[in-house]
C-alpha cells in the first residue's frame, strides 16, 4: 500500500469534546471557538448533536450554535443523532448543517449500556435514518464504537465490525467511521483493521477514530495511514472522548495528528499554527492545562528556532 | 522486514531522568526507585554519569547509588562517560557496571553547545575510549545525539550520523543508540532511518532513542520496530530529555511503551504493572503529578475491567 499523501481531519472537539466537559461552556465562547477552527482550515467539524438536552444539558444549545457560527462556505458542520427522534429534531433546522452521523456500539453489552437497545435494534432504527439523511441530500457518516475492543466483552471480532460496515454503506452511508471508544486498539492491530476495512468497503470513505488511552493514539494513527487511511478524528487541545479509565485521556490532540502529518510531508490543508491557537483559547475558555503536546510544543518549526 | 517478537527496553529515567529535575533526589529515594525498577524486569538500567559535579549536582551521589542499589544479577547498570577525565573515574569502580555509553552530538553547533569541542575532537577521544572500555571488559554503547534533527541546524544528513556509527563500532561499540534530543523524528523518517542504520551496521545492535515532544514518540517506535529495530531506550513516568521548548515533553514513558509493545505481542521480559508501580512511586517522591498516559490509565486489562 502506498502512503496517502494527502488526508482528511474531522474536528470532533465542540462536540465530542464539550460534552464531556463538567461545567456548560457558555454559547458565546463555543461560536468563537468554532469560528477559530473555521479559521485553521477545518472542512469537517463535529458541531453539535441532537440528543435529550436533560441527557447531554452540555449540548443543549446545539441549534443556537449552529446558528450563529461564521465558518468559510467550504467547512461542512456534523451534527450527531441517536435515533428517529434526534433526526425528527435536526431536520427543522436541516439548512445548517452537512452532514449527519449515525451510530452503533459495535459491542452488545456497550451498545446496551450506551443507548439501552439491542444491536439490532439500533441498526433497524440506522437503516431508516440512514434512507431519510440521503433522501434529504445529506451526507450519511456512520460511526461504529468499540470497533476495536470494548471495556466490558474486550475482544470485538474484527468480522462482526465489518458486517455493520457493510450494512451501513448499504442503507447509504458513504463514510464508516471506526471509534476506539476506549482506547483499546494497537498499531499492529490498527495495521490489520484498516487493511480489511479498505478492502471490504470499496467506494466508501473509511475514517478513523482513536483514542490516546495509553498514549498510542498517534502510533494507531500512523498503522492506519500506513494502511491506507486517509481519513481521521480528532479534538483540539486533547479534549473529550469519554476516558476509560476515569481520569485517563480520550480524545487524540487534533494538533499533535496534523503536527506529525505535516512532518512526514502528508497535507492535511490545515494551517497547524492556527489550529494551536485554537486550542490554547481552549485552555483559556476552560481554565485548565489542557494535555495534548504542541500546546506546549508548538509547531516543529519552534524546536529549531534556536537556529 | 519482518516485525521483531522481542525487544530489549532499557530504562533511562535513574540517568536522563534525575538530571532534569530541578531538585536533588535523596539518594535514599533513588535508591528504592531503581531498586523497584530492578523488581519490574529492567535487564538494562542507565544509572549514573561520570561528569563534573558542579555542572550537574543531580547525579553527584552516582558512586553511592551504584554501591548501594540492589538488582538482579542479571541486571545490567550502565554508566554516562562525556570525555576521557569521566572514564577515569568511572573506572575508579569499575566492578560495579557493565556498560559504558559515550555520546556525541551529529550536529556540529549542538555538539560545540553541549561539550564546548567540535565533533571531531570528541570523535578522537571517543575512539580512545571505546577501546580502554572494550579492554576492561565492558560493553561500550555510543550514543550519537541530534540524530534526527537539531533545533540549531534543522535537518542532519542521515550518511553523516551512520558515518559516525560506523566509525563507533570500528572503534569498539556494539551497541549504538540514535537519540531524537529534542524531538524532531516523525514516523516516515524512523521508518527510512532504521531500514537504514540496520543495513549499514551489521552485528552492531541498533537503539531507538525518541523523545515524545509533539506526541509522536510511540509512533517513532512502532516504525522503527516495523523497520526492524529492536532495542529501545525510554524513560519511567516520561521523565527528563532536556526538553526543547521548555516545558514540554522530553523521553517518551517506558510503561506506554511497553504497554504498547505487549498490546501488539511483542515480547519485552517486563512486568508492566510493577513498572507502572514504579512510576507512581517516583510521581510521590517528586510530588508532581507526571505526565505518561499509563500512570493514570494502568495496563489495558485495567480497561476491560468493566467486565
Amino acid at each position: 500500500m502506498t502512503r496517502p499523501q494527502r488526508v482528511q481531519i474531522r474536528e470532533v472537539g465542540p462536540r465530542d469534546g464539550f460534552q464531556n466537559e463538567p461545567e456548560h461552556i457558555p454559547t458565546d465562547d463555543k461560536v468563537r471557538l468554532i469560528n477559530a477552527l473555521g479559521r485553521a482550515g477545518f472542512t469537517r467539524i463535529e458541531v453539535a448533536s441532537f440528543v435529550r438536552p436533560d441527557v447531554i444539558p452540555q449540548l443543549a444549545d446545539g441549534v443556537e450554535v449552529l446558528s450563529r457560527i461564521d465558518v468559510p462556505d467550504e467547512t461542512k458542520l456534523m451534527v450527531l443523532v441517536p435515533n428517529s427522534k434526534g433526526l425528527d429534531n435536526a431536520l427543522k433546522v436541516r439548512d445548517k448543517f452537512h452532514e449527519v452521523a449515525i451510530f452503533v456500539s459495535a459491542s452488545e453489552t456497550h451498545n446496551k449500556k450506551n443507548v439501552n437497545r439491542t444491536v439490532d435494534e439500533t441498526m433497524a432504527d440506522n437503516d431508516v435514518m440512514a434512507k431519510r439523511i440521503v433522501v434529504e441530500g445529506l451526507d450519511c457518516a456512520a460511526v461504529i464504537a468499540t470497533s476495536f475492543g470494548c471495556p466490558f466483552e474486550g475482544k470485538v471480532d474484527l468480522t462482526r465490525v465489518l458486517d455493520l460496515a457493510e450494512r451501513f454503506a448499504e442503507a447509504g452511508a458513504t463514510e464508516i467511521g471506526f471509534g476506539d471508544t476506549t482506547g483499546m486498539c494497537n498499531p499492529a492491530y490498527a495495521s490489520e483493521f484498516f487493511a480489511a476495512a479498505l478492502d471490504r468497503l470499496p467506494g466508501v470513505e473509511v475514517t478513523a477514530h482513536f483514542h490516546n488511552t495509553r498514549g498510542q493514539g498517534l502510533a494507531n494513527a500512523y498503522a492506519a495511514l500506513e494502511a491506507g487511511c486517509a481519513s481521521f478524528e480528532s479534538s483540539f487541545g486533547e479534549l473529550g472522548g469519554c476516558p476509560v479509565p476515569a481520569g485517563s485521556t480520550g480524545n487524540i490532540a487534533t494538533e499533535d495528528l496534523v503536527s506529525m502529518f505535516h512532518e512526514m510531508g502528508v497535507e492535511t490543508g490545515l494551517d497547524l499554527p492556527r489550529v494551536i491557537e485554537a486550542a490554547r483559547e481552549a485552555q483559556t475558555v476552560l481554565g485548565r492545562k489542557l494535555t495534548s503536546h504542541s500546546i506546549v510544543a508548538g509547531p516543529i518549526e519552534w524546536a529549531s528556532s534556536l537556529r
